[in-house]
């Protein structure tokens, strides 16, 4: 089995050492990331200039391809072009931080593994709900690697990203895996305003998360209550229960 | 009614100024957008780093903001903190080439008009089939002001945004307008392999457009037969028709 695997926060983030452990157990690993960390980059993607790349080696652990683009141009180059043979899995991860609610839209990490779906490779974006540095990525890697061995070829899943979010809890005390959507989870968004050596003003974006869903069934009250949250993702945007009343609307504009 | 205008192709791009042409016909238009073209970007935001932004006057024509930042950027922004009243609609683009099927997700243009919706403000993206440097906007945007003006408080649409294509055609040869789902319009894509002055290889992305959807529904495929492709777009990526099948093959995962 080739199994690609990437991240948002940079090619030295223990988060993808962490999977890198487990799943090099399973099959053969190609890493390609970001030389840089790019949280937030959303389902940006490089053309109007080249992407320039070195192999690097992390920490003497594993090697792989820094990539100075986003987390979806490593996911592009890794599979069409790096790898010699069919990638078989592309794995996103393991963030820092759970990508859940309205988080999932801005996520590099969620985008690298819908855009693993665009390309027809089954795919997976994992995460960790814990920002601390010292964070344990572990547990999260080995739940990872046995879903993604048994969700990995399930016909109904074709097409499909997951995307999973892991509390950050010891393993014996994380309380199931459940089916979510993603969730009204919104950002409290403020703004800072600065003024610079030059008497500039700027802006820098502050703020909470706020948790308005109080839902088993949403991806960030799932995590919340301890439970792994696994959250099938698409690419088609259409809201669909909206477009018969659309047509017939559209139906005397002229 | 307060109209924020923004878009992907920056702030000097003739396809913003058509918009400001025809929006400021029926009200105040504010323009946040980016300084630079950020096409592609999808929905990246700015938060590792503060967005700078100059008052900046285009052709003696408007005064805008010019954001160092994404198109999701410069709509926060304008929203939550530059413009002094409530904004009632979001427009963005026109957009110098299509936005359709997989196109979609990358899109800059699209994502502003999304970050909107996320923000609860009535919004659309407006895209023109014509890549071409003397490319005629007038007619999208009178299309969108009118397009807009009906819509936006339809309350079948709270919380979507719209994702309007318009063909390059003189006015008289547009068929009509129809509602359209993301088709599945792939990008077949390849990446240049080079060398550089100093013999290290990088990689350029290149590839073409297919068109595999022969059917009116589709966004790309209504837009090619001459008709105006208006889709409703949402944030909430949830796959839904597989959350029960996915529940029940997670029940003995462990």
């Amino acid at each position: 089995m080739n199994i690609l695997l990437t991240n948002d926060d940079g090619i030295h983030a223990r988060g993808l050492a962490a999977l890198y452990d487990e799943f090099s157990r399973i099959g053969r690993c190609l890493i390609v990331a970001p030389e840089t960390e790019q949280s937030a980059v959303g389902h940006a993607i490089t053309f109007t200039k080249p992407l320039t790349m070195r192999k690097t080696m992390h920490n003497g652990h594993y090697t792989g391809y820094a990539v100075a683009g986003t987390p979806a141009d490593c996911v592009k180059l890794g599979v069409r072009i790096l790898s010699e043979e069919t990638i078989d899995l592309v794995v996103s991860g393991i963030n820092r931080g759970a990508n859940v609610g309205i988080n999932v839209i801005y996520s590099g990490t969620v985008s690298a593994a819908t855009e693993a779906a665009i390309l027809g490779v089954p795919s997976m974006a994992v995460s960790l709900d814990s920002r601390k540095e010292e964070a344990d990525f572990t547990v999260a890697a080995r739940i990872a690697r046995r879903l993604a061995f048994r969700m990995m070829e399930r016909p109904f899943l074709k097409g499909v990203t997951l995307n999973v979010n892991v509390p950050a809890l010891p393993e014996e005390e994380i309380r199931g895996i459940a089916a979510t959507r993603q969730g009204a989870t919104q950002l409290l968004e403020t703004y800072d305003r600065r003024t610079d050596p030059r008497d500039n003003i700027y802006y820098w974006l502050a703020g909470e998360t706020i948790l308005p869903d109080e839902d088993d069934e949403a991806d960030a009250w799932a995590l919340k209550k301890g439970f792994v949250s696994v959250t099938p993702i698409q690419y088609d945007l259409t809201r669909y229960n909206v477009l018969k009343q659309l047509a017939e609307d559209l139906r005397d504009f002229s």
